[in-house]
């Protein structure tokens, strides 16, 4: 047999331990395939890094085995690295119309030509090496997302992708295709892999069209514009938008570059329907009455680039807000982005507009299975083995601990990390040898070069600032010949610590006069002392430790 | 009549459109009182900042008519600016026995020995000036809160303080005395002032008693410690944590430098009961049985330096976590800490301690009143005016359409802002003249020294860091003597980076030798010129923007 000996080895390059970077790879004799390929942003200590990326150094070194990366939905955490990772392994990608759209959109911002692009639709099946895999349609808070089914020598692996199950899916979706699920665990799955973002909530999930009756009902009441956030790559809920702007002879405007861009792609694709006559041109939006306006906008995390933000502040080159707008916020705050997302509510709200938001209207449903969903998943599926992804590390083990109370032995279940390699066979699975991991920073265009030593110096010159010393000394006597003088920035108000700054002075002459009489090689002694003297007075006259910059200049 | 012409004026010098540095003052003739005096927690864009505390200057200009402080509670939010504001305005303190307490250790962390402090307790009233005060008891995350009756010469004006409807406190804690409420309604209330911060959530709070049921069904099947992280304000829930111990006869120990001090405060005071025997010292943890064991902590909220996040990281002193402890966390992330709580959830199931936080147990209650308890205070009060207070706008907002929800007339309702002054007698109320007002932020010593040019400077500084230019020029003919060197902290990893380093260094000699021929009158030009081109030159190589700082030194 084939398989003798060999295993299957299934790896986590990201998306265990945190919400982001999703990446999977499996590996079987000379083939890999890569599940998605995402970003993280950044947490809030990683001062000044736009992104994060997964570490794909095991996929370099073998990249002759890469037979392609397969794309299960066109979310930021799935897609968003690929442009940074086919540059060195350019295999090729497979994905759905809308996923590969997002991706082109991407390349051509990276100026990127040279990838292999090809399109998958649900019930497709894609052989890549030895294995087969089989396209599931599931329900997510973006169109055309995929579960997987990969056949191996070894068993059958279900990667879940995210997914929702919503029975009411708005009309032209498909509810999630359970009965595969079913069919696939009738026949035997070795192992699952299931995504744990909602293990901590309980029950079901809202429906999406629940979300649309919120809309009509809004709609309906509103005098003034209706103004909608959302996130841009819920295609269904802007669908929704659109239909209920129809139902009340509002035209549509899109403002806000990823929603305009994917307004742009949507149409192309057909999955976005906007009646003829009700597509609104943004630049002549003040053309229109009031009550003949919805605008679909960017902004609902409260970044501070986006539409509604700049709307909000009177930024906006074309809209402003004013009194009257209804505004909602279809979405939920992503964890970390509460208070970004209360700013900008309280300022609509000065400004005099109507603001909704989730707290106390259904106006946002959540595109991950909560329990009650998970559990229909494992009760269908019924796998051997069973690893939770997508998820923080609580949610993991939160996961973990569902799947047991269901009655999966513990011992089948891995709660895993980033690195993680488990091997499988048809009878076993265990921890092998970890694969090399980590978060890759991404600051502009340096990618990688920014490490925990330049952070740590943006953590101390964000908290006290700077202050830089410069003095040029004699090179021959080591006496002064200009200096000491003192520049610093974000530190203290300068024109309020006249006195602070010139005992400051006094610190730094008396540590060359201390040393004067000695004889050094370097300099670097007297730098030393004098960071060390200036931090010592610094901080007791101010309890402030901002960074210290000695400059000698020796002439 | 003696009030004829006067008119109340309430002033809101904090706790509007924030949730945090509450102080409001009220004047009438030549008197004054204030009402709490708070401070906030900094912004996350306020770098390196530790404190936020309200501008007073108002009061320090009128100090001659301040007749007192009244606090309502204990809480940060309300106290934590009295070291700061005694300092300029030194006027008599009331309050509740256990505020007191926690002012004094403030106090005298402050070196500060001149403090008025006098002690009220519910159902006492206080002459101020011409304003009488009553005090009436409200359940809250602290005991010991108050809600004040102010009878003034124009009427009576209800300031809610901070306060939720329980009608089953703990054993030996008293529902709010909601009678007193009535009754002031029914003699004629001209203005309520009440808090908002829940005013999102529908239905009734949590009783606390709920909490204590929790904790007793999830104590029972504790087999290893059991570690609880909470408010050490709450003594009812510590009083709670206590006796489910006692029952299962665990001693109790605390660790943490905030719990530590309520434990001695609250002991002394009475409020808190451990039976004999019963109360663990915390350096001899390790000599007891871990099904001995509940220790109490600090770190609900996921603090750094707090006592929980330290023994998930193995950094406490005297306890590590470990395979088999329960740790309970009873309290719900303030906005902003999400992400810390969950890190440091992460940790500890990392460790191998069970975790309970809230999100499926009801092992917290919040300390505020949901929108029925306001419904159920505004209905047994029935002001003239009323007042939002204590929320972010959009809460003061929400409350105010509620309270016009209840039938009371728009025009009656005031949404303020930090500053707004409203004037008042009998027959009418409106919006007067602002006064001062202000974020004053607490950099370790400095009060208010940091101001926007500081903390814009940090920003900058947080996110490329910066670059540091320096050269020696000849003060005769302007040739460099040394240099351009240049330093960089925070912008790239130095070593990988020195081909972009020495391009700078002669984009710098460039400008030296094109503004060599002019003539100049000082330096500033030409450090104009190096910024520019260095910005220019960094931001084209590189996406990033470092501060640079140019420094010429002539000889």
């Amino acid at each position: 047999m084939a398989s003798k000996g060999k295993k299957l080895k299934i790896m986590f390059l990201g998306g265990l331990d945190e919400i982001g970077k999703n990446m999977t790879a499996m590996e079987y004799g000379d083939d890999i395939i890569v599940i998605d390929s995402g970003v993280r942003f950044p947490e809030e200590e990683m001062l000044g890094i736009d992104l994060v990326i997964p570490d794909i150094s095991y996929l370099v070194k073998n990249q002759h085995k890469v037979r392609g990366f397969v794309i299960t939905h066109g979310h930021e955490d799935h897609i968003g690295a690929v442009p940074y990772v086919i540059r060195q392994v350019n295999a090729p990608i497979y994905g759905s119309n809308l996923a590969l759209a997002l991706i082109e959109n991407k390349l051509k911002e990276h100026r990127i030509t040279n990838a292999k692009l090809n399109r998958v639709k649900a019930g497709d099946k894609l052989q890549l090496g030895s294995f087969n895999i089989e396209f599931i349609h599931v329900n997510h808070s973006i169109n055309d997302a995929f579960a997987l089914a990969i056949h191996t020598r070894v068993g059958t692996i279900i990667h879940s992708g995210d997914f929702k199950v919503d029975f009411t899916p708005v009309h032209g979706t498909e509810p999630i295709n359970l009965r595969k699920f079913g069919e696939l665990g009738e026949k035997g799955v070795l192992a699952l892999l299931m995504e744990s973002t909602n293990v901590e909530r309980p029950g079901y999930s809202l429906s999406e069209q629940k979300v649309g009756e919120s809309f009509r009902n809004l709609f309906k009441d509103a005098k003034g514009r209706i103004i909608v956030a959302t996130f841009s790559s819920n295609v269904d809920r802007i669908q929704q938008i659109v239909d209920a702007a129809v139902m009340l002879d509002r035209k549509v405007f899109f403002a806000g570059r990823s929603v305009e861009t994917i307004y742009r792609i949507a149409t192309e694709l057909g999955v976005l329907k906007i009646p003829k006559g009700y597509a609104g041109n943004i630049d002549q939006i003040n053309n229109h009455k009031d009550d003949k306006i919805v605008l679909v906008t960017t902004g609902s995390q409260g970044e501070p680039m986006s539409g509604l933000v700049r709307m909000a502040n009177d930024e906006h080159q074309k809209v402003g807000i004013k009194q009257g707008d209804l505004v909602v916020l279809s979405a939920s705050p992503i964890p970390g982005n509460e208070k970004g997302v209360s700013r900008v509510i309280d300022q609509l709200f000065r400004k005099g507009a109507n603001v909704i938001y989730e707290s106390l209207n259904e106006v946002h449903a959540s595109g991950h299975a909560c329990r009650e969903e998970l559990k229909l998943i494992h009760t269908l599926v019924q796998p051997k083995y069973f690893i939770p992804i997508h998820g923080e590390h609580r949610h993991l083990m939160r996961h973990a601990q569902l799947a047991e109370s269901l009655g999966m032995p513990k011992e089948n279940i891995f709660v895993a990390e980033n690195g993680a390699c488990i091997e499988m066979n048809r009878n076993f699975a265990r921890l092998g040898n970890p694969i090399p991991t980590g978060a890759v920073l991404i600051d502009g265009l340096g990618v990688g070069d920014v490490g925990n030593v330049v952070l740590r110096d943006r953590q101390h010159l964000s908290q006290d600032g700077l202050v830089a010393v410069v003095m040029t000394l004699s090179k021959e006597n080591r006496q002064l010949i200009s200096g000491p003088d003192i520049i610093s920035r974000g530190f203290v108000f300068v024109k309020e610590s006249e006195e602070l700054i010139e005992n400051a002075k006094d610190v730094v002459r008396d540590v060359l006069a201390e040393t004067s009489g000695q004889k050094m090689t370097d300099w670097s002694a007297i730098k030393m002392s004098i960071r060390t003297k200036l931090r010592n007075y610094f901080f007791d006259q101010t309890k402030r430790s901002p960074m210290i910059l000695p400059i000698i200049i020796e002439i």
